[in-house]
């Protein structure tokens, strides 16, 4: 059985306000767990039913993770999930990369970011929603993205339908927030810009590289017009059809973002 | 301001049983309601405030809508949203098509469908989140798929999550709830059976058809082997790329969904 402490302790984590504060996020079900327990993240604690803690102990051993017992109770009164699952971690959020794409340190990008100019890279602006986000991690992921560079408009990545949804991803994938324009106006010239918008050249006939950094833009109101003056290949993603009741007006974000990049990885096999 | 009946009859619509007893559903904001008065559907009623009632007075005299004001306070009390939009509309469950694939009146799957056999179809299996759901059907009605056949194990078409996700493609979209293996059994050997797999040959260099089925299976099981056992072509999105951490299991069934129907438009231009 959990103590009231260890419960408000976790609680308190569902609240950006505390995760900045404690610097500790919560990642839920088994899968995620695991995901997390053998990624470079470090594990505060683990807080699991019985079963889970037996199926798991040498994971829990290897890796010497602090475990303590839960009972059914306990795990609904910590849950961010409609139906708790078995095991719940608390996760260390590392120290921040902030400075990546600063030159406040004397290195360049390319130092901290070894590979950013000779690799496919995300940019997410505005993504609010976080299943969204948590979604764009995991195609990113999926797709062998390694980068994900983010407006600070963004949700927060240890939001906990964000950790959710992303499966794991999460914890592969290298997020970082920083002033988009900024950086896009550092970085000018160096690598081809691509941002997805409603109309233009078919994404399926556009030249397209191997290198280069695809810009989603919000759900809502897509690139916006800062942003969208640094992007050097525009793309449109074809829609099919109609009917005489009109048609979808746009995709998802996300759904977008896997279309965009399965072709930039498809035109590489 | 709305009455207490009024209110408490929209609010019952929020619940499955009252839909199907009502024969009506809610649709949400004006863009999804403008779609639902412009599309084939019937119009109960709508909510709205002031403000909104008086910038689309042209289109409720046009469709003749029956249109009732509302303060803000009873949008509060009749949304389905987290932030109630100006308007809500309660819109009219069209009679069924239960009986599009079945012969129980004689006619044939052809007849009632025109074109079936000579298109491309989605099938979804136990697709039980209704914004997964809803983001599905706005995939299909971005790439011009007409008929989206469903396992009775999916959720509602009319629930207000997959409604409002699907952002008005529910309206634009022939949605059919059937038994899915009893469906395949019948036209087996008439069109060819398409599904996504984790592994088999890869979609980009897959012999694709112009027409066929896509099954998408759920997010949990993939598809069944029930199903399985009559797809005539396997389908695997290919992963890239993978740190030494492992890498993405799998991709959401609506990201999946959407980078195949992608490559069979792709190839078709």
């Amino acid at each position: 059985m959990l103590s009231n402490a260890q419960i408000k302790h976790i609680n308190a984590l569902k609240i950006k306000k505390y995760r900045d504060e404690y610097k500790e996020f919560i990642a839920e079900g088994s899968t995620l767990v695991t995901d997390m327990i053998t990624s470079p993240y470090d594990i505060a604690g683990v807080y699991a039913l019985s079963p889970w803690i037996t199926a798991h102990l040498e994971l829990i051993r290897r890796k010497q993770i602090q475990v303590f017992e839960a009972d059914p109770k306990d795990m609904e009164r910590i849950t961010t999930l409609a139906n708790p699952g078995p095991v719940l971690a608390i996760v260390k959020i590392p120290p921040g990369d902030d400075e990546a794409f600063s030159a406040a340190d004397g290195r360049s990008v390319e130092q901290k970011l070894p590979g950013f100019f000779q690799e496919l890279s995300l940019m997410l602006e505005g993504i609010s929603d976080p299943g969204n986000f948590g979604t764009l991690l995991r195609i990113a992921d999926w797709f062998g993205i390694r980068y994900v560079v983010c407006s600070e408009s963004c949700v927060e990545l240890y939001n906990p339908k964000v950790v959710q949804s992303s499966m794991g991803s999460v914890a592969r994938v290298k997020v970082f927030y920083t002033d988009l324009a900024s950086l896009l106006e550092k970085i000018k010239g160096r690598i081809q810009v691509f941002g997805t918008f409603l109309g233009g050249e078919s994404l399926f006939t556009r030249e397209l590289d191997k290198n280069g950094i695809i810009i989603i833009g919000s759900e809502a109101h897509g690139i916006s017009d800062q942003l969208s003056a640094f992007v050097t290949r525009r793309l449109f993603i074809p829609s099919y059809g109609s009917s005489e009741y009109g048609k979808a007006e746009s995709l998802n974000a996300a759904v977008a973002a896997a279309v965009v990049i399965a072709e930039f990885r498809r035109r590489i096999v």
